[in-house]
C-alpha cells in the first residue's frame, strides 16, 4: 500500500574538507560525494550530476516495474544508460537533456505492451516531471523466442 | 581548469529482479536503487526521490565551496539537511519543495560574506536550475569565537 500525500523524504550531507562531502540516509550506506573531473573533482565521487542522472534512471525502472506488476506483463531483463548533456544556456549551466536508453526484454508476443508501458512509466516519472525539461527515452524492446512445444505432447 | 561545454555525464543501471536494480558509474562504488518504503520499496535503497535530493544537496556544496575558495572565504564547517515534499498535484506526482537546511561556520568576523556566498552558490546551483522549482535555503551562519590573543605579547 503506497502512503497518504504528502511524503516528506530527507537526506544529509556533511562535508569533509576540500571539495567533498558526505551524503547520508540511514540505513541507506554512505556516500562519498563532490565535485565530477570535469569540475576539478575526482570520478570515484557520486556528483551531483551523476546523482541526478541516476535518479531519472532509477525513476523510470521503479515506475515501469510497478506498472509492469500491474499489467501482468512479465519482464525478463532491463537495463538503462543515462546521458545528461550540461550546457551554458542564458539561465546558466543546465541540464539541456538527459536520455534514457532502456532495453527490455519481455516474453513472446509482449514487445507492444511493453513499449506501451514503458511510455505511461515515462509518463508518471516523479524525477522526470520536476525537471523543467522532462526525460527523453530511447527503447529497445525484444521478445524472449517463441516457447517450443514440448515434443510428443501437442505434435 | 574545468573542462569545455557541453559536458555529458553518464549511468548505468541494471534491473536484478523484483522492484529494484543496481546503478553503476564505474570508477564510484555502486549503489542498490529501489522504490522508496512510501511507494512500497525498502529504506535501505537509495531511491529516486533520495536520489535527487542528494543531488540538489551535493550541488549546494560543491558550488558553495568553488565560490568559497574563489572568495578566500574560510570555512570550518558545513552540513545540510535535505527535505523534500512529494505531493500529488495537477501535473501529476510531483517534487512540490525541496528545502536544503544548511549550517556554515566561518572564521571570525566573516558570516555575511559567507551569507553572501551562500546565495550565490543557490543562484549557480545546477540541479536547481534545472528543476521546474527551485530549491529553497534555509542558512545558519556561524562564526568561530574571535582569536584570544596571546597573553603578554600585545597586551
Amino acid at each position: 500500500m503506497t502512503f497518504p500525500f504528502p511524503h516528506r523524504y530527507e537526506t544529509e550531507l556533511v562535508w569533509q574538507g576540500g571539495a567533498h562531502g558526505i551524503l547520508t540516509g540511514s540505513p541507506k550506506p554512505s556516500l562519498t560525494t563532490g565535485p565530477p573531473p570535469e569540475f576539478d573533482g575526482r570520478p570515484d565521487w557520486w556528483s551531483p550530476e551523476h546523482l541526478l542522472l541516476s535518479a531519472a534512471n532509477s525513476c523510470l525502472m521503479t515506475t515501469f516495474m510497478v506498472l509492469a506488476g500491474r499489467e501482468r506483463l512479465e519482464v525478463l531483463g532491463y537495463r538503462s544508460k543515462a546521458e545528461g548533456v550540461l550546457e551554458k544556456t542564458k539561465e546558466g549551466i543546465v541540464f539541456t537533456s538527459i536520455t534514457l536508453r532502456v532495453a527490455v526484454e519481455v516474453s513472446h508476443g509482449a514487445t507492444e505492451e511493453a513499449e506501451r508501458v514503458l511510455k505511461t512509466a515515462k509518463k508518471y516519472c516523479i524525477v522526470s516531471n520536476s525537471l523543467k525539461r522532462p526525460i527523453e527515452v530511447e527503447a529497445s524492446v525484444t521478445a524472449a523466442p517463441r516457447p517450443v512445444p514440448a515434443a510428443g505432447i501437442n505434435s
